[in-house]
């Protein structure tokens, strides 16, 4: 690891944990690369939808994090992002041992970035493709108490 | 109310109690009525992104309740929905008093259910439309575990 | 109609006249109005897909240029617009005599406009809602070549 | 190249020959292979928007052929499929030789399939990522009119 790959994740880590919401659902960072971020969430009852599923709403939540940290990953120092808009496809019930949903920046560009997440059910070790989602970001310079 | 509509806002919240999440991110159901319902969140710590606004995923977490609960409240006993994607225009940061996401039927399918969930961040008594969601809910019958 | 209702009108039917897409389709312009604007197709083999309908890409064609053009009539002069990302959901195949789609802005900002387009299929004088597109569109300004 | 794939691409061909739009807009078929397929649009005056760039409605069109298309590959004889909704992010400008929209399967399933479609610009022999789009597709047995 560089010393810059170093200090985006230390920055992407930073920002995790100002994210409220991440602890709430008791989501973890994982892997962290340059234009890639890994998020990682439990199910249980406290994420779940009424068939006892882990509800669309978290995997979105873990979905668009990822993909925001990733197009955050490559952004220079003092630039934030904000989700502009996102789609998710839900091909599969979220169930398992781990859901993970791994971000990646299709185009990174000046004022917005197009990034993807895939997220996965880890069941008895075998993964599964459970949803799919694309996102736009909008880098946000300048703005109060928006950063990172 | 007829006695219907009864049912069917009873049924609403005898789901809305199942979905684990909604408890966790402190969500509450407000109005129902056949092909409209609205849930409700009170911005704070634990449902926030990095710079303190709602994030984005707990705005699409009501947004994507509210529009299934919709969908579920024209269904006949015995079905259930599923989300099978949706997507979500984030217009406005979401902060204020409250949030409330507002699900409505924009065509009602035997398969397939279009609706769209807008929400409003209200603050000083004043509301401002701050998501667009559309999804698409898919009817569920006969699948163990699966109803309402 | 005021005068800058009318300027806006024109405006709007001097870019679409540009629009070589639209003629190759045979589409044509509609009401038009601050905020909303109306494309019309004939349905017809030039348009359609494999079963006979209109193709998905006709229907989102109308909507997209429908979607955009609602948000230019809000534009200063001298600004463009670009669609950045739509998602269109198609509710019931598009046949009939005609198609009408119906764009409006839902959200005007200085950077991204959010607008929608529902479509229409009329047939025998009744009309049914066959698709529902929601559209970003980016503002545009000093870009060579892009205008109106 | 097997037997089946020859018939694969056989009925991608045949099916592709009735879709009076890509005549229309001079698109032709690409690659074909199980999951996968490609739809070429070439630039000019006749699928352009107002700035002379390829229209989202023209890039959509082929994108959202190539997804379908793919879906349909890998269909058993018989059985169609309709666009039920598609998302597309358009990243950079259409233009220049060719566009090239190339489909490709994401998960297969009995009632629903999610596909992808990435577009190029090719421009003296360089390619450029201009668009991405994901749609589900809903497989059709037995309506009648409807099949491949």
């Amino acid at each position: 690891m560089t010393s810059e790959q170093h200090a985006a994740a230390e920055r992407i880590a930073a920002s995790f944990a100002k994210q409220g919401l991440m602890a709430t659902l008791g989501a973890s960072l994982g892997a962290v690369a340059p234009g890639k971020v890994e998020i990682i969430l439990i199910p249980g009852p406290a994420v779940s939808q009424q068939h006892g599923f882990v509800h669309a709403g978290a995997v979105s939540a873990i979905a668009d994090s990822a993909a925001g940290y990733a197009a955050l990953s490559l952004m220079p120092p003092g630039r934030g992002v904000l989700t502009t808009e996102f789609k998710i496809n839900l091909v599969a019930p979220a169930a398992g041992d781990r859901i993970i949903a791994r971000g990646e920046v299709v185009k990174a560009g000046r004022t917005l970035t197009l990034a993807q997440a895939k997220v996965f059910a880890e069941a008895s070790g075998q993964e599964k493709l459970v949803a799919l989602l694309t996102a736009t970001l909008m880098a946000i310079e300048g703005r109060e108490g928006v950063n990172d």
